[in-house]
């Protein structure tokens, strides 16, 4: 997905958000506006704009030498997210369909991010997801496919929502299925890494990789061998959240995108609207499964 | 009133609302928004933000070619507050307290900006501000340093606000006072100029005066001498808006500011909320005035 005008005020939000959380000097917080501020008349809208997230956190961390200024809240949601686990496995297993209950709370996880919003509220995104439709649901290919492959590449997210992510991994070995689960390389806002993977027990039950993404979502061409070899023979990708959306949706491969619509712009991109709830088969690839039936 | 960081995201997202009205073009709103970036570092944050939103729409007016992008816009909102004028009259008339009314009909005029916000109700402005209570309010010193006053000083704000003023300035005179009614030298966004003053007929009932300003604001260093040499021998001031606010608030002059407040830097400074509608009498006066007593 290309960068759109909206995108860059929401840069210089997301930057000051960002540099507030690294560091309480205000002149460094207007150092970090001030060069995130050159840094736009170079940077083309054809790029992503998880492209200038990834220029903006590199420009917080040279600037207040703060390297993980989230490490405290991804810790706390963490811990918070992991006492919902014993009441998700609940809402699953009273479900009439367990599959679908767990791509709802999986999508109810997606609300803890501290990029585009930071104002969220965990038990009212969960009882939204779970009681409500989604906004566009791909549901009857997500099965269809789903019955058809055996391994899946699921590319996370945020930490906190990574435990509701195994909620979803779990349903999908309880089908058979071998999951491969991706974390980023590096901190990065909220972002989960392996450290996230780790602490939710993620590890025990899938293989667990890094994309070697330093960036707020998967740019593919940045991201190590181990996993482009991977992601480009995959056969069912999943994938979480704007950051993964926007990097990944020009790519002809089966990936269902299952997010909750944070800002306006990606609203707009998707036919949806502020706060919705999507399961979406990538259009490109659609395109191209419709030609060859 | 300074600069905060919160105030440098909303140049971004005023600048691209403005380069929007002005030009379809996405090159070219581009270019703005380019052009503001590399404003930003030299910008001290002791600058007021109106300074910001001078070199905005000056860069706007070169970017585009477009000298005057609101024309049609103001035009609309001066022609759709003219009609709210029987009314208004009536609701001073019926009141048991004309001059208190004729200050909350001027407040709720103020909401007609396409500065901080464009999104805006009339209609519920005047309601929310005819019943309403003011979150500050310094209505008994209005009325005591109006007793002792012949003269006002009345900034004005925007066009189609403005017919919402005449309103009070008609009360003021009723009170046997004499108005100075301030526009701005040139259009800048939606503000009041001299057209607009005649298109409402306020130049039938006051002297009306440009300042010079061909800020969103009144940066008075850089205003007329006639409107300089007026402001410091003023006895008694009306400021409205915003934008007249930063600009104004460090002087230490008789300065009743009037406005709703449309954003939580604001809100901050002021010590109310989005949306509070203010009768305040400037501190730094009140302060002189204290000592005096």
């Amino acid at each position: 997905m290309r960068t759109y005008l909206d995108c860059i005020p929401c840069f210089f939000r997301q930057a000051l958000e960002a540099a507030r959380i690294s560091t309480r000097d205000e002149k460094l917080q207007k150092e970090v506006l001030d060069r995130v501020s050159l840094k736009v008349p170079e940077f083309p809208l054809t790029a992503t704009p998880v492209e200038m997230g990834e220029i903006i956190h590199k420009i917080i961390k040279e600037v207040t030498g703060n390297h993980d200024p989230y490490k405290e809240l991804k810790k706390l949601y963490n811990e918070k997210a992991l006492k919902y686990y014993p009441k998700l496995k609940k809402l699953v297993k009273d479900s009439s369909d367990p599959l679908l209950m767990s791509i709802k709370i999986a999508i109810a996880g997606n609300i803890i991010d501290f990029g585009p919003t930071s104002n969220f509220d965990l038990d009212k995104s969960i009882e939204e997801a779970v009681k409500g439709d989604f906004a566009i649901s791909d549901y009857d290919v997500f099965k269809d496919l789903l019955n058809r492959v055996n391994e899946i590449l699921y590319i996370g997210d945020n930490a906190g929502e990574i435990c509701f992510d195994k909620i979803l991994v779990e349903e999908l070995i309880a089908f058979g299925k071998k999951v491969t689960f991706v974390v980023r390389e590096e901190p990065i806002i909220n972002d989960a890494t392996m450290e996230d993977a780790i602490f939710c027990g993620m590890d025990k039950i899938a293989r667990v990789i890094s994309s070697g993404s330093k960036a707020p979502g998967t740019i593919v061409s940045h991201c190590n061998k181990e996993f482009q070899q991977i992601f480009f023979n995959s056969r069912f990708i999943i994938s979480k959240g704007q950051g993964n959306f926007e990097t990944l949706s020009d790519f002809e491969l089966p990936i269902f995108f299952l997010l909750k619509v944070k800002c306006p712009v990606i609203g707009r991109e998707l036919g949806a609207k502020t706060g919705d709830i999507i399961l979406r088969l990538n259009p490109n690839f659609r395109k191209t499964l419709n030609n060859k039936r």
